[in-house]
Protein backbone atom coordinates (compact mmCIF):
# COMPACT_ATOMS: atom_id res chain seq x y z
CA UNK A 1 0.00 0.00 0.00
CA UNK A 2 1.12 3.33 -1.00
CA UNK A 3 1.88 6.00 1.95
CA UNK A 4 0.04 8.88 -0.28
CA UNK A 5 -3.88 8.51 0.11
CA UNK A 6 -5.87 10.89 -1.82
CA UNK A 7 -9.91 11.12 -1.28
CA UNK A 8 -11.66 12.32 -3.54
CA UNK A 9 -13.79 11.60 -6.78
CA UNK A 10 -12.51 11.54 -10.45
CA UNK A 11 -15.27 13.89 -11.59
CA UNK A 12 -14.44 16.66 -9.23
CA UNK A 13 -12.75 19.40 -10.56
CA UNK A 14 -10.69 19.91 -7.46
CA UNK A 15 -9.68 16.36 -6.77
CA UNK A 16 -8.37 16.46 -10.48
CA UNK A 17 -5.69 18.99 -9.16
CA UNK A 18 -4.25 17.15 -7.12
CA UNK A 19 -4.10 13.63 -9.14
CA UNK A 20 -2.65 15.78 -12.50
CA UNK A 21 0.30 16.62 -10.17
CA UNK A 22 0.87 13.49 -8.51
CA UNK A 23 1.02 11.77 -11.67
CA UNK A 24 3.29 14.95 -13.32
CA UNK A 25 6.16 13.46 -10.04
CA UNK A 26 5.39 10.04 -10.80
CA UNK A 27 4.86 9.80 -7.00
CA UNK A 28 2.64 6.43 -6.11
CA UNK A 29 -0.37 7.01 -4.69
CA UNK A 30 -3.63 5.60 -3.34
CA UNK A 31 -6.73 6.65 -4.46
CA UNK A 32 -9.56 7.06 -1.96
CA UNK A 33 -12.84 7.37 -4.01
CA UNK A 34 -15.43 9.25 -1.43
CA UNK A 35 -18.78 8.71 -2.54
CA UNK A 36 -20.20 11.95 -2.87
CA UNK A 37 -23.67 10.94 -4.27
CA UNK A 38 -24.06 9.35 -0.90
CA UNK A 39 -22.92 12.30 1.55
CA UNK A 40 -19.40 10.27 2.09
CA UNK A 41 -17.88 13.89 2.29
CA UNK A 42 -19.83 14.74 4.79
CA UNK A 43 -19.15 11.66 7.09
CA UNK A 44 -17.67 12.24 10.68
CA UNK A 45 -14.98 10.01 9.38
CA UNK A 46 -14.20 12.12 6.01
CA UNK A 47 -14.90 15.38 8.34
CA UNK A 48 -11.41 14.35 10.74
CA UNK A 49 -9.58 14.92 7.61
CA UNK A 50 -11.51 17.38 5.65
CA UNK A 51 -13.70 19.85 8.00
CA UNK A 52 -14.76 21.79 5.51
CA UNK A 53 -16.61 18.49 4.17
CA UNK A 54 -15.34 18.49 0.29
CA UNK A 55 -12.85 16.53 -1.89
CA UNK A 56 -9.78 16.67 -1.88
CA UNK A 57 -8.03 15.40 1.08
CA UNK A 58 -4.50 14.08 1.35
CA UNK A 59 -2.63 11.67 3.79
CA UNK A 60 1.05 11.01 3.31
CA UNK A 61 1.72 8.60 7.10
CA UNK A 62 0.09 10.73 9.76
CA UNK A 63 0.04 14.40 8.52
CA UNK A 64 -2.82 15.17 6.70
CA UNK A 65 -4.06 18.03 4.23
CA UNK A 66 -6.80 19.43 2.50
CA UNK A 67 -7.19 21.94 -0.07
CA UNK A 68 -6.31 21.06 -3.58
CA UNK A 69 -3.44 23.98 -4.47
CA UNK A 70 -2.09 23.60 -0.66
CA UNK A 71 -1.50 19.77 -1.31
CA UNK A 72 -0.77 20.17 -5.01
CA UNK A 73 2.44 22.89 -3.28
CA UNK A 74 3.01 20.15 -1.16
CA UNK A 75 3.97 17.47 -3.32
CA UNK A 76 6.07 19.71 -5.27
CA UNK A 77 8.27 20.92 -2.66
CA UNK A 78 8.93 17.21 -0.87
CA UNK A 79 8.91 15.30 -4.34
CA UNK A 80 11.37 17.63 -5.69
CA UNK A 81 13.60 15.37 -7.10
CA UNK A 82 10.88 13.51 -9.02
CA UNK A 83 9.36 14.16 -12.70
CA UNK A 84 8.72 17.45 -14.12
CA UNK A 85 9.85 20.24 -12.01
CA UNK A 86 6.83 22.27 -11.27
CA UNK A 87 8.50 25.15 -9.37
CA UNK A 88 10.44 27.81 -10.10
CA UNK A 89 13.14 28.14 -7.74
CA UNK A 90 16.18 30.23 -7.25
CA UNK A 91 15.68 33.94 -6.45
CA UNK A 92 12.69 35.43 -3.68
CA UNK A 93 11.23 37.11 -7.50
CA UNK A 94 11.17 34.02 -9.46
CA UNK A 95 9.42 32.31 -6.89
CA UNK A 96 7.40 35.32 -7.00
CA UNK A 97 6.53 35.33 -10.39
CA UNK A 98 4.84 31.94 -10.09
CA UNK A 99 2.63 32.42 -7.20
CA UNK A 100 1.76 35.72 -8.68
CA UNK A 101 0.18 33.73 -11.73
CA UNK A 102 -1.13 30.59 -9.03
CA UNK A 103 -2.62 33.44 -7.82
CA UNK A 104 -4.04 35.03 -10.89
CA UNK A 105 -5.26 31.13 -11.31
CA UNK A 106 -7.33 31.27 -7.59
CA UNK A 107 -8.28 34.54 -7.86
CA UNK A 108 -8.86 35.39 -12.05
CA UNK A 109 -9.57 32.91 -13.77
CA UNK A 110 -11.01 30.31 -11.31
CA UNK A 111 -14.04 32.53 -10.23
CA UNK A 112 -15.84 32.98 -13.77
CA UNK A 113 -14.31 29.35 -15.28
CA UNK A 114 -15.65 27.19 -12.07
CA UNK A 115 -18.65 29.06 -12.62
CA UNK A 116 -19.18 28.33 -16.36
CA UNK A 117 -18.34 24.93 -15.74
CA UNK A 118 -21.06 24.89 -13.27
CA UNK A 119 -23.55 26.17 -15.51
CA UNK A 120 -22.72 24.55 -19.01
CA UNK A 121 -21.12 21.67 -17.96
CA UNK A 122 -22.14 20.12 -14.58
CA UNK A 123 -25.51 21.49 -14.46
CA UNK A 124 -26.72 19.47 -17.68
CA UNK A 125 -24.88 16.67 -16.38
CA UNK A 126 -27.12 16.78 -13.46
CA UNK A 127 -30.25 17.68 -15.81
CA UNK A 128 -30.47 20.88 -14.39
CA UNK A 129 -31.33 24.26 -16.05
CA UNK A 130 -28.35 26.01 -16.98
CA UNK A 131 -28.90 30.07 -15.88
CA UNK A 132 -28.10 32.24 -18.89
CA UNK A 133 -27.94 35.56 -16.94
CA UNK A 134 -24.80 33.78 -14.90
CA UNK A 135 -23.33 32.46 -18.32
CA UNK A 136 -23.30 35.88 -19.64
CA UNK A 137 -21.85 37.28 -16.72
CA UNK A 138 -18.98 34.76 -16.45
CA UNK A 139 -18.08 35.00 -19.79
CA UNK A 140 -17.29 38.60 -19.62
CA UNK A 141 -15.44 38.25 -16.78
CA UNK A 142 -13.06 35.14 -18.35
CA UNK A 143 -12.75 37.20 -21.78
CA UNK A 144 -10.75 39.83 -19.90
CA UNK A 145 -8.89 37.31 -17.93
CA UNK A 146 -7.96 35.64 -21.30
CA UNK A 147 -7.27 38.83 -22.74
CA UNK A 148 -4.36 39.20 -20.14
CA UNK A 149 -3.41 35.85 -21.20
CA UNK A 150 -3.13 36.22 -24.23
CA UNK A 151 -0.67 38.92 -23.72
CA UNK A 152 1.58 37.21 -21.17
CA UNK A 153 1.69 33.76 -23.55
CA UNK A 154 2.67 35.80 -26.61
CA UNK A 155 5.69 37.02 -24.25
CA UNK A 156 5.97 33.41 -22.12
CA UNK A 157 5.66 29.80 -23.42
CA UNK A 158 4.22 28.97 -20.09
CA UNK A 159 1.99 31.63 -17.37
CA UNK A 160 5.14 31.95 -15.08
CA UNK A 161 8.18 30.81 -17.62
CA UNK A 162 9.32 28.45 -20.33
CA UNK A 163 7.97 25.63 -18.58
CA UNK A 164 5.05 23.80 -17.63
CA UNK A 165 4.68 24.64 -13.58
CA UNK A 166 2.14 24.63 -11.08
CA UNK A 167 0.75 28.11 -12.50
CA UNK A 168 -0.43 26.30 -15.87
CA UNK A 169 -1.37 22.94 -13.84
CA UNK A 170 -4.03 24.35 -11.81
CA UNK A 171 -5.85 25.36 -14.97
CA UNK A 172 -6.27 22.03 -16.50
CA UNK A 173 -9.94 21.09 -14.81
CA UNK A 174 -11.51 24.15 -15.53
CA UNK A 175 -10.53 24.16 -19.10
CA UNK A 176 -10.94 20.31 -19.29
CA UNK A 177 -14.88 21.54 -18.64
CA UNK A 178 -14.88 24.66 -21.34
CA UNK A 179 -13.32 22.58 -23.71
CA UNK A 180 -16.95 20.48 -23.80
CA UNK A 181 -19.29 23.94 -23.59
CA UNK A 182 -19.61 26.49 -25.48
CA UNK A 183 -17.57 28.68 -24.06
CA UNK A 184 -14.58 27.04 -25.64
CA UNK A 185 -14.96 29.85 -28.44
CA UNK A 186 -13.00 32.09 -25.79
CA UNK A 187 -10.12 29.50 -26.10
CA UNK A 188 -10.56 28.86 -29.42
CA UNK A 189 -10.44 32.71 -31.08
CA UNK A 190 -6.96 33.70 -29.12
CA UNK A 191 -4.06 31.82 -31.20
CA UNK A 192 -1.88 31.92 -27.84
CA UNK A 193 -3.80 30.69 -25.23
CA UNK A 194 -5.13 28.11 -27.56
CA UNK A 195 -1.92 27.23 -28.44
CA UNK A 196 -1.29 26.52 -24.86
CA UNK A 197 -4.25 24.65 -24.22
CA UNK A 198 -3.49 22.13 -26.70
CA UNK A 199 -0.10 21.78 -25.43
CA UNK A 200 -1.01 21.28 -21.41
CA UNK A 201 -4.00 19.17 -21.82
CA UNK A 202 -1.82 16.91 -23.98
CA UNK A 203 0.31 16.13 -21.06
CA UNK A 204 0.63 12.21 -20.71
CA UNK A 205 -0.12 12.98 -17.20
CA UNK A 206 -3.28 14.39 -17.68
CA UNK A 207 -4.42 11.46 -20.30
CA UNK A 208 -4.40 9.90 -16.82
CA UNK A 209 -6.34 11.97 -15.33
CA UNK A 210 -8.90 11.44 -17.94
CA UNK A 211 -8.69 7.70 -18.09
CA UNK A 212 -9.66 7.91 -14.48
CA UNK A 213 -13.00 9.68 -14.99
CA UNK A 214 -14.23 6.92 -17.53
CA UNK A 215 -13.23 4.06 -15.13
CA UNK B 1 13.02 57.93 -2.60
CA UNK B 2 12.38 54.60 -0.95
CA UNK B 3 12.75 51.57 -3.31
CA UNK B 4 9.51 49.83 -2.88
CA UNK B 5 6.45 51.13 -4.48
CA UNK B 6 2.88 50.43 -3.27
CA UNK B 7 0.16 51.55 -5.78
CA UNK B 8 -3.32 51.62 -4.50
CA UNK B 9 -6.17 53.02 -2.31
CA UNK B 10 -6.45 52.63 1.72
CA UNK B 11 -10.01 51.98 1.33
CA UNK B 12 -9.48 49.01 -0.47
CA UNK B 13 -9.39 45.46 1.16
CA UNK B 14 -6.70 43.96 -1.42
CA UNK B 15 -4.13 46.81 -0.93
CA UNK B 16 -4.51 46.42 3.19
CA UNK B 17 -3.37 43.13 2.82
CA UNK B 18 0.02 44.03 2.10
CA UNK B 19 0.64 47.67 4.12
CA UNK B 20 -0.42 45.60 6.63
CA UNK B 21 2.71 43.18 5.25
CA UNK B 22 5.20 46.15 4.56
CA UNK B 23 4.30 47.36 8.40
CA UNK B 24 4.85 44.48 9.80
CA UNK B 25 7.72 43.36 8.41
CA UNK B 26 9.26 47.39 9.57
CA UNK B 27 10.08 47.85 5.17
CA UNK B 28 10.16 51.53 4.35
CA UNK B 29 8.06 52.47 1.43
CA UNK B 30 6.49 55.05 -0.69
CA UNK B 31 2.66 54.70 -1.13
CA UNK B 32 1.02 56.08 -3.93
CA UNK B 33 -2.75 56.45 -4.51
CA UNK B 34 -4.38 55.34 -7.14
CA UNK B 35 -7.77 57.22 -7.63
CA UNK B 36 -10.32 54.90 -8.55
CA UNK B 37 -13.27 57.49 -8.26
CA UNK B 38 -11.52 58.69 -11.49
CA UNK B 39 -10.34 55.39 -13.26
CA UNK B 40 -6.62 56.08 -13.10
CA UNK B 41 -6.32 52.28 -11.82
CA UNK B 42 -7.53 51.32 -15.74
CA UNK B 43 -5.34 53.97 -17.46
CA UNK B 44 -2.37 52.57 -19.94
CA UNK B 45 0.03 53.72 -17.35
CA UNK B 46 -1.34 51.54 -14.43
CA UNK B 47 -2.20 48.76 -16.68
CA UNK B 48 1.26 48.38 -17.39
CA UNK B 49 1.95 47.30 -14.09
CA UNK B 50 -1.15 45.44 -13.55
CA UNK B 51 -3.12 44.33 -16.50
CA UNK B 52 -5.70 43.31 -14.38
CA UNK B 53 -6.62 47.10 -13.45
CA UNK B 54 -7.06 46.54 -9.92
CA UNK B 55 -5.40 47.69 -7.21
CA UNK B 56 -3.10 46.76 -5.36
CA UNK B 57 0.32 46.79 -7.39
CA UNK B 58 3.79 46.67 -6.41
CA UNK B 59 7.07 47.36 -7.16
CA UNK B 60 10.36 47.81 -6.48
CA UNK B 61 13.21 49.01 -8.41
CA UNK B 62 11.78 47.46 -11.88
CA UNK B 63 10.43 44.13 -10.73
CA UNK B 64 6.83 44.10 -10.48
CA UNK B 65 4.61 42.66 -8.81
CA UNK B 66 0.63 42.34 -8.49
CA UNK B 67 -2.76 40.04 -6.56
CA UNK B 68 -2.39 41.12 -3.14
CA UNK B 69 -1.07 37.51 -1.64
CA UNK B 70 1.53 37.14 -3.56
CA UNK B 71 2.95 40.57 -3.00
CA UNK B 72 3.06 39.84 0.93
CA UNK B 73 4.68 36.43 0.12
CA UNK B 74 7.69 38.43 -1.79
CA UNK B 75 7.55 40.79 1.18
CA UNK B 76 7.74 38.26 3.64
CA UNK B 77 10.29 35.78 1.87
CA UNK B 78 12.80 38.95 0.54
CA UNK B 79 12.69 40.69 3.80
CA UNK B 80 13.06 37.64 6.32
CA UNK B 81 15.70 38.92 8.64
CA UNK B 82 13.48 42.36 9.43
CA UNK B 83 10.12 42.55 11.80
CA UNK B 84 8.12 39.79 12.58
CA UNK B 85 8.28 36.39 11.24
CA UNK B 86 4.87 36.18 9.55
CA UNK B 87 6.23 32.66 7.70
CA UNK B 88 6.64 29.15 8.97
CA UNK B 89 10.14 28.16 7.63
CA UNK B 90 11.56 24.17 8.47
CA UNK B 91 10.10 21.64 7.04
CA UNK B 92 8.21 20.72 3.93
CA UNK B 93 5.33 19.83 6.17
CA UNK B 94 5.36 23.35 8.15
CA UNK B 95 5.09 25.07 4.77
CA UNK B 96 2.50 23.58 3.75
CA UNK B 97 0.55 23.91 7.16
CA UNK B 98 0.81 27.69 6.41
CA UNK B 99 0.03 26.83 2.90
CA UNK B 100 -3.51 25.14 3.93
CA UNK B 101 -4.13 28.04 5.91
CA UNK B 102 -3.54 30.84 3.37
CA UNK B 103 -5.96 28.45 0.87
CA UNK B 104 -8.49 28.60 3.68
CA UNK B 105 -8.81 32.09 4.11
CA UNK B 106 -8.54 32.86 -0.30
CA UNK B 107 -11.17 29.89 -1.08
CA UNK B 108 -13.22 29.58 2.42
CA UNK B 109 -13.28 32.95 3.63
CA UNK B 110 -12.77 35.24 1.64
CA UNK B 111 -15.91 34.53 -0.96
CA UNK B 112 -18.42 34.63 1.87
CA UNK B 113 -16.97 37.28 3.62
CA UNK B 114 -15.61 40.03 0.64
CA UNK B 115 -19.34 39.45 -0.22
CA UNK B 116 -20.84 40.50 3.26
CA UNK B 117 -18.24 43.32 3.56
CA UNK B 118 -19.27 44.59 0.06
CA UNK B 119 -23.39 44.65 0.47
CA UNK B 120 -22.91 45.43 4.48
CA UNK B 121 -20.24 47.99 4.46
CA UNK B 122 -19.30 48.90 0.93
CA UNK B 123 -22.35 49.80 -0.53
CA UNK B 124 -24.03 51.74 2.03
CA UNK B 125 -21.09 53.97 1.81
CA UNK B 126 -21.71 54.64 -1.66
CA UNK B 127 -25.58 54.89 -0.89
CA UNK B 128 -26.47 51.94 -2.74
CA UNK B 129 -28.98 49.04 -1.52
CA UNK B 130 -28.10 46.00 0.19
CA UNK B 131 -29.31 42.89 -1.33
CA UNK B 132 -30.84 40.62 1.88
CA UNK B 133 -30.73 37.37 -0.24
CA UNK B 134 -26.86 37.75 -0.90
CA UNK B 135 -26.46 38.46 2.74
CA UNK B 136 -28.21 35.67 4.11
CA UNK B 137 -26.35 33.19 1.58
CA UNK B 138 -23.38 34.52 2.63
CA UNK B 139 -23.72 34.58 6.49
CA UNK B 140 -24.85 30.93 6.22
CA UNK B 141 -21.39 29.98 4.27
CA UNK B 142 -19.19 32.05 6.73
CA UNK B 143 -21.27 30.28 9.58
CA UNK B 144 -19.67 26.91 8.58
CA UNK B 145 -16.21 28.50 7.50
CA UNK B 146 -16.21 29.88 11.00
CA UNK B 147 -17.02 27.06 13.09
CA UNK B 148 -13.76 25.63 11.74
CA UNK B 149 -12.06 28.25 12.70
CA UNK B 150 -13.31 27.96 16.24
CA UNK B 151 -11.93 24.19 16.51
CA UNK B 152 -8.70 25.41 15.07
CA UNK B 153 -8.53 28.50 16.96
CA UNK B 154 -9.28 25.95 20.33
CA UNK B 155 -5.86 24.54 19.60
CA UNK B 156 -3.73 26.47 18.09
CA UNK B 157 -3.39 30.05 19.18
CA UNK B 158 -3.12 31.40 15.62
CA UNK B 159 -4.46 29.25 12.08
CA UNK B 160 -0.66 28.07 11.06
CA UNK B 161 0.59 27.74 14.70
CA UNK B 162 1.32 29.43 18.05
CA UNK B 163 3.07 32.89 16.47
CA UNK B 164 0.86 35.40 14.20
CA UNK B 165 1.45 33.91 10.64
CA UNK B 166 0.30 35.59 6.94
CA UNK B 167 -2.46 33.09 7.04
CA UNK B 168 -3.79 35.23 9.69
CA UNK B 169 -2.76 38.41 8.61
CA UNK B 170 -4.56 37.90 5.19
CA UNK B 171 -7.84 38.15 6.83
CA UNK B 172 -7.68 41.61 8.12
CA UNK B 173 -9.24 43.69 5.83
CA UNK B 174 -11.98 41.67 5.70
CA UNK B 175 -12.46 40.93 9.29
CA UNK B 176 -12.11 44.77 9.84
CA UNK B 177 -14.97 45.64 7.57
CA UNK B 178 -17.19 42.86 8.91
CA UNK B 179 -16.80 44.61 12.55
CA UNK B 180 -18.74 47.55 11.15
CA UNK B 181 -21.32 45.19 9.79
CA UNK B 182 -24.52 43.60 12.02
CA UNK B 183 -22.05 40.25 10.36
CA UNK B 184 -20.21 41.13 13.16
CA UNK B 185 -22.65 38.88 15.77
CA UNK B 186 -20.57 35.80 13.64
CA UNK B 187 -17.30 36.60 14.80
CA UNK B 188 -18.32 37.60 18.59
CA UNK B 189 -20.62 34.75 19.05
CA UNK B 190 -17.20 31.95 19.16
CA UNK B 191 -14.88 32.14 21.82
CA UNK B 192 -11.86 31.58 20.08
CA UNK B 193 -12.86 32.91 17.10
CA UNK B 194 -13.57 36.68 19.06
CA UNK B 195 -10.37 36.20 20.86
CA UNK B 196 -7.83 36.12 17.94
CA UNK B 197 -10.01 38.93 16.12
CA UNK B 198 -9.44 41.32 19.34
CA UNK B 199 -5.53 40.10 19.17
CA UNK B 200 -4.84 40.46 15.39
CA UNK B 201 -6.65 43.70 14.74
CA UNK B 202 -4.76 45.17 17.88
CA UNK B 203 -1.36 44.44 16.07
CA UNK B 204 0.21 48.06 15.65
CA UNK B 205 0.94 47.63 12.23
CA UNK B 206 -2.79 47.54 11.80
CA UNK B 207 -3.62 50.23 13.47
CA UNK B 208 -0.59 51.68 10.80
CA UNK B 209 -3.20 50.72 8.07
CA UNK B 210 -6.37 51.64 9.53
CA UNK B 211 -4.64 55.49 10.02
CA UNK B 212 -3.97 55.74 6.46
CA UNK B 213 -7.20 55.44 6.11
CA UNK B 214 -8.37 58.36 7.86
CA UNK B 215 -5.53 60.95 6.06
N1 LIG C 1 -10.93 25.18 -2.49
C1 LIG C 1 -11.17 23.74 -2.42
C2 LIG C 1 -12.45 23.45 -3.17
C3 LIG C 1 -12.90 22.03 -3.00
C4 LIG C 1 -14.28 21.82 -3.60
O1 LIG C 1 -15.02 22.77 -3.87
N2 LIG C 1 -14.62 20.54 -3.81
C5 LIG C 1 -15.94 20.23 -4.34
C6 LIG C 1 -15.82 19.26 -5.51
S1 LIG C 1 -14.85 19.95 -6.85
C7 LIG C 1 -16.76 19.60 -3.22
O2 LIG C 1 -16.26 18.82 -2.42
N3 LIG C 1 -18.03 19.98 -3.15
C8 LIG C 1 -18.95 19.48 -2.18
C9 LIG C 1 -19.29 20.48 -1.11
O3 LIG C 1 -18.77 21.61 -1.14
O4 LIG C 1 -20.10 20.14 -0.26
C10 LIG C 1 -10.01 22.98 -3.04
O5 LIG C 1 -9.38 23.54 -3.94
O6 LIG C 1 -9.71 21.86 -2.60
N1 LIG D 1 -7.17 39.24 -6.17
C1 LIG D 1 -6.81 40.64 -6.22
C2 LIG D 1 -8.06 41.48 -6.01
C3 LIG D 1 -7.80 42.94 -6.22
C4 LIG D 1 -9.10 43.72 -6.17
O1 LIG D 1 -10.21 43.15 -6.29
N2 LIG D 1 -8.98 45.04 -6.00
C5 LIG D 1 -10.16 45.86 -6.01
C6 LIG D 1 -10.14 46.82 -4.82
S1 LIG D 1 -10.11 45.90 -3.28
C7 LIG D 1 -10.17 46.67 -7.31
O2 LIG D 1 -9.14 47.14 -7.78
N3 LIG D 1 -11.36 46.82 -7.90
C8 LIG D 1 -11.54 47.55 -9.10
C9 LIG D 1 -11.81 46.67 -10.30
O3 LIG D 1 -11.80 45.42 -10.16
O4 LIG D 1 -12.01 47.23 -11.37
C10 LIG D 1 -5.77 40.95 -5.13
O5 LIG D 1 -5.81 40.27 -4.11
O6 LIG D 1 -4.91 41.83 -5.33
Amino acid sequence: MAAVKTHGSPLSTATQRVLACLYEKGVEFQFVPVNMGAGEHKSEKYLSINPFGQVPAFEEGDFKLFESRAITQYIANEYSDKGAQLLLPGSNKSMAVLQLWKEVEAHQFDPASSKLAWELFYKPFFGLATDTAVVEENEAKLTKVLDVYETRLAQSKYLACDYFTLADLHHLPNIQCLLGTPSKKLLDSRPHVSAWVADITARPAWSKVLAMQKQ
